[in-house]
C-alpha cells in the first residue's frame, strides 16, 4: 500500500522537480495556487448540467488536465526542463471565447459576477485564475519559467468569463448589470 | 461583437483607472481580491433560499454593487479621482446586523462555521470578506486610497457573521459550540 | 445584546490573544486563513451525504474544533502561551488516512481533483489547507509559534486527498488520471 504522508514535509521544506524548496517560497506558492484553481475548476464540473452543457463540461476536464501541465512547469528547476504547455491551449481557449461571446446577449458594461449556480461557480474559477495569474507575475519577476503559462492563465479567465455568461443564457438567466458601470467594453477597444 | 482577449495582458502589465501597474501590485491584488469576494457573494446568493431569506437576498445583491464601487475605488490612480464608496452602506450594514443579532439566539462563545449550506457559504464570505480587508491594509500604508473602503469590508465581515447566524436560526439549524471556547463575546465590550 | 461590531478595527490595528497587531501582519493573515479552511471545511461537511459518511462527517466536524485550537495557538502572543495542539490529533489522522487508502483503489498516478461534488469539495479543502501550511511556514520563521500546528496542517491535507478518493470510491465515481502523469505514488518512497 502507498503510504500517502512521508512525514518529510513537516518542518515546512519540500520537494520540487530536481531540487527542494521552503513551502512558503513564491514558486510553491505559484503551483500550489494552480492546483487550487484546478479544485474549483472540478467544482464548477460537478455543479453543471451535464445534459444542457456537454461543451463546457468537456472543456473543463481538458482545462483541469492543462492546468496540471502548468504545475508541472511551474514545479521544475531542472536546468533542461522540457516544458508541458505551449501555444496551442491558449488557441483553442480563445475559439470558445469567441463562440460563447457570440451566443451570449452582447455586453457593454460590467455585470456583477453570478446568476445561476453554476455561474456563480465559474466566476469564482475566473478570479482565482487571476489570482493565480497574479502570483505567477511575480515568480516571473525572480526565475525562470515557462512564459506560455501565464498568457494561459491570462486567457483562462476570460474562458470562464464568457463560459460563464453562455451558462446563464442557455439557463435563461439574464445577467444583471453593475448598476454605476460606464460603457467599458468595447468592439474595436482603445489601448491608449 | 466584443473581442473578450484584447492580449495586452499576456507579459503580466495591465491598465488601472487612470495608469499602469504589473499585475503583482498590491492595488491589483487589493481590488482583484475584492472581485474574488464579489464571486463568492453571488454564490450564497445562489444556494438561499429565495422565499424564505428575502430580506439576505436583496441585501446580497446591494452588496455585490457596493463591492464594485469599492473596486472602482481601488482601481483608481487619478489624483483627482472621485469616490464612489461613502459612509451610508457601513450605516445600512449596522442596522442588518442589530436586527440579525436580535433575531438569532444570544451568543457568548465562538460557534463552529457551517450549519446549513447557506449559512457555511455565508461563513465562507466572512473569512474572505476578512482576507480582503487584510490586503487592502497593507494597500493603505503605501498608496493614496478611499478610507470608508476599509470601515466597510470591516463591517461587512460581520454582516456575513449575522445574516449566517440567522440563516441558521430560520432554518432550526443550531449552531454547534467551539468546544474549548471561552466567553469571548460580551454585550458591554471592554476594549483594553 | 451582544454589539457584534466594535469598530475598534476600522483603521487596520486589531487585538491578539496578549497583544495587537496591524490586520495585514503574518500572524492575523496566518490565523485567518486557518478560519477561512474552517469555513470551506463546513461546506464540505454540508455537502457530505451523513448516511453514506458518518465516519467522515464526524471526523469534519473534530477537524473543525481542532481548527480553532491551531487559530487559538496562532493568535496568541503571551510569553507564557499553553498550547492547545498537541501530537494527539495528527496521530488520529494518519490512522483515518490508512483506513481511506485502504478502501479506496490503488494509486499511482496523480489524479485530476473532482468527481462527485462532495470529493470536489475536500479537494477544494486539500488546497486551501496547503494555502494555510504556506503561510505558516512564512510565520513560523519569523516569529514563537507552536510547532504541532504546522505538523497537524500538513497531515490534514493528506487526509483531505484520503477522504476524497474514499468519498467517490463509496459513490462509485473513478477518479479520473491526469493524463500526463509520469507514476509518482510509491509504496516505499525513496525519498532522495
Ligand atoms: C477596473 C477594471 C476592472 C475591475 C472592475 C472595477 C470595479 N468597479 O470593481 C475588475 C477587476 C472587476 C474588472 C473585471 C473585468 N474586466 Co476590466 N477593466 C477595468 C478597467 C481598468 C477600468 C474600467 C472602468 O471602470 N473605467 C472607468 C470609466 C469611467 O473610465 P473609462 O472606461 O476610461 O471611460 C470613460 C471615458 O473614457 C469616456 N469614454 C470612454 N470610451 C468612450 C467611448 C465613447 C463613444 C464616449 C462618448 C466616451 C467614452 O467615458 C467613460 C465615462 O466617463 C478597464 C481598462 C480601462 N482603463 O478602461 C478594464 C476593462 C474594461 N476590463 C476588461 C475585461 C475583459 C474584464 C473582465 C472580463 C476580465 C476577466 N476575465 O475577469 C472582467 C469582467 C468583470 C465583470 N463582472 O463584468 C477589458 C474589456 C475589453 C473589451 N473588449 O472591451 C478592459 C478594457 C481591459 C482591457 N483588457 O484592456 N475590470
Ligand atoms: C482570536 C480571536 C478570534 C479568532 C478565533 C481564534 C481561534 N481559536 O481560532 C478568529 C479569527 C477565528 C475570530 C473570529 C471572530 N471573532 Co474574534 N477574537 C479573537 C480574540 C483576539 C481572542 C479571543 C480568545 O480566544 N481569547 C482567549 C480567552 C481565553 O481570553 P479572554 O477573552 O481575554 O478571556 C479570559 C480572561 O480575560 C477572563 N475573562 C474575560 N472576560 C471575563 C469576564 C468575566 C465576567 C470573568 C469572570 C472573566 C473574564 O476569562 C477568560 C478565560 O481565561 C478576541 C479579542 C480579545 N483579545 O479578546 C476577538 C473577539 C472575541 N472576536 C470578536 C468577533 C466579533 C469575531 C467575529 C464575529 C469576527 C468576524 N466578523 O468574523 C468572528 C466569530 C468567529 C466564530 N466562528 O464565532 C469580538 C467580539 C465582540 C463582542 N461584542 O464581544 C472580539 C472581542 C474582538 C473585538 N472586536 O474586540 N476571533
Ligand atoms: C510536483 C508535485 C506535485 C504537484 C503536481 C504537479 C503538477 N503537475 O501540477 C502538486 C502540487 C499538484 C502535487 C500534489 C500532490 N502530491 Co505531489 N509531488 C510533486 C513532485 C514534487 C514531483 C512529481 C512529478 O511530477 N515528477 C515528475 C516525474 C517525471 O519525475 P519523477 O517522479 O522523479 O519520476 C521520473 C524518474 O525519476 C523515473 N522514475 C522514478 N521512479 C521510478 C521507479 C521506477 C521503477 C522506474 C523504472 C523509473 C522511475 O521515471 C519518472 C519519469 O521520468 C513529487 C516529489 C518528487 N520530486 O518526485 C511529489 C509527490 C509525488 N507528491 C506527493 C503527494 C502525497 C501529493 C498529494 C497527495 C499531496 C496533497 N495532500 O495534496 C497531492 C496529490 C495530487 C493529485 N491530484 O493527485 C508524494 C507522494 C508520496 C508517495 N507515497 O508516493 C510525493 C512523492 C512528495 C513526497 N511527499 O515525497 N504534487
Ligand atoms: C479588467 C481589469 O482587471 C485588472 N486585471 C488584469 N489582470 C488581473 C489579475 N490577474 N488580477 C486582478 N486584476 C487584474 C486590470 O485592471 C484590467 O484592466
Ligand atoms: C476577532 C479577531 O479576529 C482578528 N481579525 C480582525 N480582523 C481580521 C482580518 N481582517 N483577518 C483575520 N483576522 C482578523 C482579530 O484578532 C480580532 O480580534
Ligand atoms: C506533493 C508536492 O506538493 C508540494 N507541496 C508540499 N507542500 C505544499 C504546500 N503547502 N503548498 C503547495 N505545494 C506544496 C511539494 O512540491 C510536494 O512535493
Ligand atoms: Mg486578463
Ligand atoms: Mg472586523
Ligand atoms: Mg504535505
Amino acid at each position: 500500500m502507498v503510504r500517502l504522508y512521508t512525514r518529510s514535509g513537516d518542518k515546512g521544506r519540500t520537494r520540487v522537480i530536481g531540487g527542494t524548496r521552503d513551502k512558503d517560497d513564491i514558486r510553491v506558492e505559484a503551483y500550489g495556487t494552480c492546483d487550487e484553481l484546478n479544485a474549483f475548476t472540478a467544482k464548477a464540473e460537478a455543479v453543471l448540467d451535464k445534459q444542457l452543457f456537454p461543451d463546457i463540461a468537456a472543456e473543463l476536464t481538458r482545462i483541469q488536465h492543462e492546468l496540471f501541465d502548468c504545475g508541472s512547469d511551474l514545479a521544475s528547476v531542472k536546468e533542461d526542463a522540457v516544458w508541458k504547455m505551449d501555444d496551442q491551449p491558449v488557441s483553442r481557449l480563445e475559439k470558445s471565447i469567441d463562440v460563447y461571446t457570440e451566443e451570449a446577449p452582447e455586453l457593454q458594461r460590467f455585470i456583477l459576477p453570478g446568476g445561476s449556480s453554476a455561474a456563480a461557480e465559474l466566476h469564482i474559477c475566473r478570479t482565482i485564475a487571476r489570482r493565480t495569474e497574479r502570483i505567477i507575475t511575480a515568480l516571473a519577476k525572480e526565475e525562470t519559467m515557462n512564459g506560455e503559462v501565464l498568457t494561459y492563465i491570462n486567457r483562462l479567465s476570460d474562458y470562464f468569463f464568457a463560459a460563464a455568461r453562455v451558462v446563464n443564457s442557455r439557463m435563461n438567466v439574464a445577467d444583471v448589470e453593475y448598476e454605476r458601470s460606464a460603457v467599458v467594453f468595447r468592439a474595436h477597444h482603445d489601448k491608449t
